[in-house]
């Protein structure tokens, strides 16, 4: 470890020196011309070296065979143009790629980062494009009762122009936080690369935390983690943060940016937990938006063993009033995979009995960001048109 | 993993539900009242587990024991009041605390944080008090000829005010880009609580990226990684940089943000290579920023093998030109155990030769960034009095 740290100080302090001798580095993730991969590692002591990625839909772990001195190798795929998330597994230990810095969180979920050029990559990628800017806000919620952060995207242009835009409003899954969408979701080059070819109208983008304990995601603040309960996650579907998204950070950005500040031009989406959020709030609040999105996320009274407290009746007339300011479009995306199929099914039978009209996205894959990601690339552009 | 793939989506979609079943999860890092820390960590199949942290200044692993059904503990401290980062080490992998979602990513080094409470602590966490925003901003650098990305605070109230402030830019090391100062500086947190308390004037803090082959934090945009050479450390001290600060970056903040545009009202202060970065933009511009502090680098020249392009008579007219402007404020600061101690002291003696005034502070600790944030809540309180 002293060797290790020794190492990090001198690329901190004289890398220069470092390159200057010509230091041989592993290449790790190496991209092959026909989009496989070669994964390498320096394990020494390891008695089984693996990798465990994205890209395998039960992400089953693949070994790695030693090579030379230490170093273990394997070439997976070619895979599809998207990006992707693993890690290396040594022994029993989850360990993250020393070799690249790409490193993305969602919630407890730390992992490397891997883009393959092609059609869906190269929109998630930053490209040679006009980049719009992520600003951390901090803002005040009397609903909560704290001072919480989100993030806010503005389009390229925003800072030096007059013009006023459309808003989406972008939420994520339970256990997850403000940095799931842009750490992972890649949201703001995602809609970068939409806006500079023309596929999505320019919009300003808010990203907020969806869980009403916590102020922000944990490394600027934490929650108080000295309890042996999931920390704050129960309160993530207590409704608290829906009210809150209405009363504070919609009148907050529509006051604090130049917005147009109509149904029309409010958007709002989320996947998984952030899917239950948006119903919730569209259900509570029929007029507010009109471009609707749900990935990944069905009837919430047959999600589980949770049903006792859902009421169809109550259900049924949020929905009619819904209907009845007729939005403009509401969507709802599913994996073939994905766990929770069968609440989506349940949701578009309810749906369907009452004439409630939407666009249906059945898609590849399961539960996973790689899906969230796609369907950003696929609803952004239905947005306000 | 298909097991911890499943938890980690059944966290995601159903957070709730674990949460009524009151699943018990560790906690760690668990702070004790006298400021002692247990860690605890699952680890089947490992057969030794150490924890590795900051708090050692040399970075010695300490062995964890093991309690019943494959978990390890050990309590370390009790720690002085600061930020530490830590990580795991099952047999020979580093590996993240899967129970603490604080990570903190300088370079390629990726490990988790905890913060002590107390006096500096408590000047490092996000308290109660009137934040900032931090803003990802894309800029044009025809210097380097890439649109490049970089990091602006605005002191709490910018939004909505109309006073001009002064900047403070602020640069990291070498290996390091602009998420160094926010994610392991802690420098919008730091100067929010100097601010509050009226230990430092409200200012605006501007953090680049230092490797002009790079366009931003890795994730953002990665270098082409597919070299056996460390990518893009070597032209870190090539002079690029420092020329697009002068010449890009200053002159795009004076024009976009409401900023006082004069000497006085511009600091510099950097660490490591970015101490040696701010040693030449101030030496190659005298007059242009009246506050300097040089973190934890001196003498370039006695560095190491790279004594060559050393001109000290070119060195000696620079620093005389810088004398003559009158800079308010020149500082130098070194921790008693940095590897980089006796460049410091060439750097004094050659100061000290010519008459070149410095206040110099020799603090506890090495080349880590806890001495740089300890460094920046002594320095910024001196800017722009």
């Amino acid at each position: 470890m002293y060797k290790l740290r020794l190492t990090y100080c001198l690329l901190i302090a004289s890398g220069w020196l470092c390159a200057q001798n010509n230091n041989v580095r592993l290449v790790s993730p190496d991209i092959q011309a026909d989009n496989s991969v070669v994964f390498r590692v320096k394990a020494p002591g390891a008695s089984s070296v693996q990798v465990v990625g994205t890209w395998a839909i039960d992400f089953k772990p693949v070994s790695m065979a030693k090579k030379d001195s230490d170093i273990y190798e394997v070439k997976i795929g070619p895979l599809p143009s998207d990006m992707y998330e693993y890690r290396f597994i040594l022994d029993s230990a989850l360990m993250l790629d020393p070799n690249n810095n790409a490193v993305t969180r969602d919630g407890s979920i730390v992992e490397n980062r891997l883009l393959i050029p092609g059609k869906l990559g190269d929109l998630i990628a930053a490209q040679n494009v006009p980049h719009g800017n992520v600003t951390a806000v901090w803002y005040s919620s009397p609903t909560i009762g704290k001072e919480r952060r989100m993030f806010v995207y503005t389009p390229p242009g925003y800072e030096k122009g007059k013009d006023k835009y459309p808003v989406l409003y972008l939420l994520h899954g339970a256990g997850g936080d403000e940095e799931g969408w842009i750490s992972r979701g890649r949201a703001n080059y995602i809609i970068d690369n939409l806006i500079a070819s023309k596929q999505a109208v320019p919009m300003i983008v808010v990203i907020t935390n969806g869980n009403p304990d916590a102020v922000s995601a944990p490394l600027d603040k934490p929650l108080n983690t000295n309890t042996k309960e999931l920390p704050g996650i129960g309160s993530m579907a207590s409704g608290r943060f829906e009210e809150s998204l209405v009363k504070d950070v919609v009148p907050y950005i529509e006051q604090n940016y130049r917005v147009i500040a109509d149904a029309d031009h409010r958007a709002l989406s989320g996947f998984s937990m952030g899917g239950y959020q948006t119903q919730n709030i569209t259900n509570n609040n029929p007029g507010m938006f009109n471009y609707i999105g749900v990935m990944s996320m069905g009837l919430f009274s047959s999600f589980g063993n949770n049903n006792s407290n859902y009421n169809k009746e109550k259900h049924v007339a949020q929905l009619k009033a819904l209907m009845a300011t007729k939005p403009k479009f509401y969507w709802i995306g599913i994996g073939k995979n994905d766990f929770l199929f069968g609440t989506v099914t349940k949701l578009r039978e309810l749906y369907d009995e009452i004439g409630f009209k939407y666009v249906y996205r059945e898609s590849e894959g399961s539960h996973t960001w790689g899906v969230w990601r796609l369907y950003l690339t696929e609803l952004a552009p239905k947005f306000f048109r």
